[in-house]
């Protein structure tokens, strides 16, 4: 299986491009759009993003990844991932270095190869399809590629105390895995103070709370309303955790 | 086939996540996005809609279908139905009542088996594709399942005057079929009484007018424009029929 | 394999019932959404649009393509046309006259075989998705429909000096190819003048500039910001293109 993860969006052009390729050069095999609206400008919080949905794949799934890179970010090199099993194409701009942190086992490539159309703008289709589709089709890269040291990104913390990600219920994702908090922490957003809950159903409607999300992820919802509107919350806001004791 | 009837969105990682386990757990299967924007919080609605969209599907079609509910919706049991050779799977909170009703015969199950993992909420993913997936490639349940009574919703009436879906263009969809209505009917929404029509070249642009549309379903539209605009309409706007004859 | 241009959208229900019909019709076909967001009621931009994406599929690629027509566009018979071996099925309102005219060779049939259900709003669905199964399943039409002479549509330009398409991140595809314009040439766009870039990367960040895109098009942008509001770009915008020395 191939899976896409980009800021491609699906209705414009540039995910059927990609998945034009995908069917010709790795027949049969199931294309799934995972996000299609991952952070653009901002591989930080779309690694975190990534590391959450990824681990629920099998091994051997190809994830096809391509996030803008934000300003100032330079090094944009192709490169092969491969983590505890899973592969992972597409620039090197930190994308993948939070699955490959949180992995028992990871590898490196850089892609060498290169097609003999390759535009300046959409590598996407032109250069990280086809390495996609040989992945899915042949499995590890031989000829394809040579090794590769990622960047250590020593800054990156374990869990990123930011919103990662709005949902088009106006949920907003946190980069905190659920499981790190102790269970009566509060959250933090814009000013307002968040207790947990295990469902929507806990909580009264219009009511804002966080829970444990279907991926692991602590996220902040409202019941039957939208987060994101209600506390002004976008990708990047920032998220302190508090616990009870805190607030006596 | 597998069809999906959500409101899930198709960028998000939802309808992907929910793609993923039916690429996994039928192969070969085709699967559909019939729609992905269902009037989330509005099962009712959603039931008139999914009834005036599924008959045009052909037997042993197995349609995954889920709609966040409304506030005060509490039963919301697994359950598959089947109607007419169809088959449906999701939650039981009346999105199968008019789909179940309109047929000449209907079977009805609660889902008993849980999946390893079974997220608190994410049904869709976890329950619903796997089940799903069952059907479309092993026909009807078994030991899957057992018998219910589903709700008998007297209340709800043969076709809902209500706007039940506006779709992209603005054009917005009544529970009303089409064909329940004298050829010379109005409708009248949010003040606004409209003619029938056959098609859209048979208005002036920017004019106001209904239409039985490809589903059968009357269809409140402007020519070149948009009706949801124009006319301030929202799911759940209520909808008149007039006689002619009201109009001297 | 079967690319969709229209402007249906894909999370409502039009795109998912066209695929439904093909998936059935032509099993094993893969079914790419080009664009599902093409100009709605602007045929002439669409056909510079999808003139520039079309070629870069393979022979036999079967294009299934629906535009809403503009106000006063009268001709809408159905039909298919053949341009260097793609195949295009349509509307006859102009959708197909820039692909085919930079065609070396051209065919072309008005189909006359009807479907049992023909509704009067969704040829999509009812006329032209069997039809284009049936190109993808076996080739060329022989009974299936009658020769035609298009019209000639003398004053369509060679290249279009307008905006043909916003994408999601808000750069602006205009009609032009790039590579009929000369080096230094620059783009006006509501009063603003913008030189060329070869990416994104060379001009500063919320710098407008234009560049060849992937599919060869001058496009407007935008580094780390969006065209279209920054310049208030829509569909239908006039382009200028100006030399170096008309600047001294």
């Amino acid at each position: 299986m191939i899976v896409l993860f980009t800021d491609f969006g699906l209705t414009g052009p540039y995910t059927g491009q990609v998945k034009a390729v995908l069917y010709r050069e790795a027949p049969g095999v199931p294309v799934v759009d995972l996000f299609a609206d991952a952070p653009a400008f901002n591989p930080r919080a779309a690694a975190y993003l990534l590391a959450a949905y990824a681990v629920e794949f099998p091994r051997d799934t190809v994830f096809l990844c391509v996030v803008d890179p934000g300003v100032g970010m330079h090094r944009r090199r192709p490169v092969i991932v491969e983590a505890d099993g899973r592969w992972f194409v597409g620039p090197d701009n930190g994308l993948f270095h939070v699955v490959a942190r949180r992995a028992t086992a990871s590898r490196y490539w850089v892609i060498g190869w290169r097609p003999e159309r390759l535009s300046a703008s959409f590598h996407g289709r032109d250069l990280f399809a086809p390495v996609a589709a040989r992945l899915a089709r042949a499995g590890p890269p031989q000829d394809l590629a040579q090794g590769w040291v990622p960047e250590d990104f020593k800054d990156w913390p374990d869990d990123l105390l930011e919103v990662i990600y709005t949902d088009r219920y106006g949920n907003a994702m946190t980069g905190i895995r659920a499981a790190v908090l102790p269970q009566d922490a509060r959250l933090k957003v814009r000013g307002h103070e968040l207790e947990r809950a295990r469902t929507f159903g806990e909580v009264p409607p219009d009511t804002g709370f966080w829970y444990e999300n279907a991926n692991g992820l602590a996220e902040i919802a409202v019941n039957s309303g939208s987060a994101a509107e209600a506390f002004g919350i976008q990708v990047g806001a920032e998220v302190h955790v508090m616990s009870a004791a805190e607030h006596p």
